[in-house]
């Protein structure tokens, strides 16, 4: 495996391996990987002949009183699991050679981003899409890894590379938990012990939707209430959101039919937790 | 030469092209060439093995009130022209194949289009790096063609390019003029042939500031007024602006060194023109 860090390095390996006409496999990530991003890599790894990983925690989508400078990063562990993984490239760009001096281009999707995250993140999917765009232009992969976790950046960018004519295929995969439950994120770091046991309320919460749901239950609103519920239960959460959209167009939904996405972002203490699940009825 | 109405139709050709390691050569349009585009193409046809012309009036860049529905059309003339100029392939997309249901995305880029045209066109700009953006996503140029006389709109390219990591080589080519000076525009076609006389005082107006800069007047404002005078005695010319900017940051300037942009927008009757010229002292 190979690390390259400055935008025109990659781009000259990018060139060769074109040349050659190879696939590449692409996954972005901010980092301090865990099996989420593995299980993509792995993906990566199975259905092209090279694969990229870049490590860039992105200044432009944290807003300004976010974590950007406390988001957790170890390089080398990182590097260590990628080799691991069958990575061939790690590309670990710095801040000012991805946005140069002036910068100021920005892409965005409308429609799909105003609700869920978007509602308290306002410029938070314009950073991942301008950010994600400039990958892509860089790393010109066949295809593109992301985690189903971030469900509403997936359907964005799934939607910006449709709606601009790009050739990347866009592949989601599950979201990967731990043994409890718990969906596997670079900012579970933040918790405390203690935390990290409130924090479950997520997961249970989802489950118990789920429970619902087999059990017949198709009213929006009295599943959120029980989802509601057990959330409070933790006495350090916060809710940010627990919304039933419809999966593709990601509006607010009050029957659970077709493609529903049930989603939330918690505040466990002061950290910011996202989790869902997507139904199919 | 063929001519490609799809955007998968296209697509697929340029798959082809680029498979055999082909250079591609692009020079967008809006149709009704005249040799300024032609301009454009022979540079294109000179340089690059693939040389493919869009003609696409594209609706986003229009505003609400202005001549998207009147501008002028000529697909039979403009296939004519592209076949003599050596172009391999046109690409004529409709509307709702460029834009499809729901279409959402945009790029933008800040700084560089508040000013000039960007003033009294708020939109312009946006909907030009979405058409652009779109296009070279579709037609994966080597090198694209444009030319200077839609300064502003070249210098929002070539910034759009360098910030998201294209890998086009955009190029610049010099203002084609009528014998009188007159800048070549499709929409000079509104002109009545009175206006087209009129329309001289823009051309005119730039060769007076030539001939003040040579004489070694270096204040903008002595020399803007003197173009205005000029313009002014026109009856039916109404200015939009007169503006001398930094041809790089397109910021005012008020002392004419360096390389400086002298660019205009006039109204003859109901028909906006632009031009100008840069100066390098």
């Amino acid at each position: 495996m190979e690390i390259i860090r400055s935008v025109d390095g990659i781009k000259e390996k990018i060139k060769q391996i074109k040349k050659n006409n190879k696939s590449i496999g692409f996954v972005p990530t901010m980092g301090f990987l865990h099996e989420g991003h593995l299980s993509l890599i792995s993906e990566a790894r199975a259905h092209n002949e090279i694969v990229v990983v870049s490590v860039f925690v992105n200044p432009t989508q944290f807003g300004p009183t976010e974590d950007f400078e406390n988001y957790p990063r170890n390089e080398e562990k990182d590097a260590e699991l990628c080799a691991k993984e069958g990575c061939d490239y790690m590309f670990i760009p710095e801040p000012s050679d991805m946005y140069r001096e002036g910068y100021n281009t920005y892409t965005e999707v409308f429609g799909l981003t105003e609700g869920l995250c978007g509602a308290t993140r306002p410029s938070h999917f314009r950073g991942v899409c301008t950010v994600v765009l400039k990958l892509f232009n860089i790393v010109k992969p066949d295809r593109a890894y992301f985690g189903q976790k971030d469900a509403q950046q997936f359907a964005v960018i799934k939607k910006m590379v449709f709606d601009i004519n790009l050739s990347v295929e866009v592949i989601g995969c599950p979201i990967v938990r731990e043994a409890d439950g718990l969906a596997m994120s670079s900012r579970n770091a933040y918790l405390s012990e203690c935390e990290r046991q409130e924090a479950l309320v997520l997961s249970s919460s989802l489950s118990r939707a789920k429970a619902l749901i087999e059990a017949g239950e198709r009213e929006a609103f009295t599943i959120k209430e029980e989802m509601i519920k057990i959330i409070n239960g933790s006495k350090s959460s916060n809710i940010d959101y627990v919304e039933f959209v419809d999966n593709r167009s990601l509006k607010p939904i009050t029957r659970v039919e077709g493609e529903v996405l049930i989603a939330m972002a918690v505040r466990i203490g002061k950290t910011r937790l996202i989790d869902n699940m997507v139904v199919n009825l």
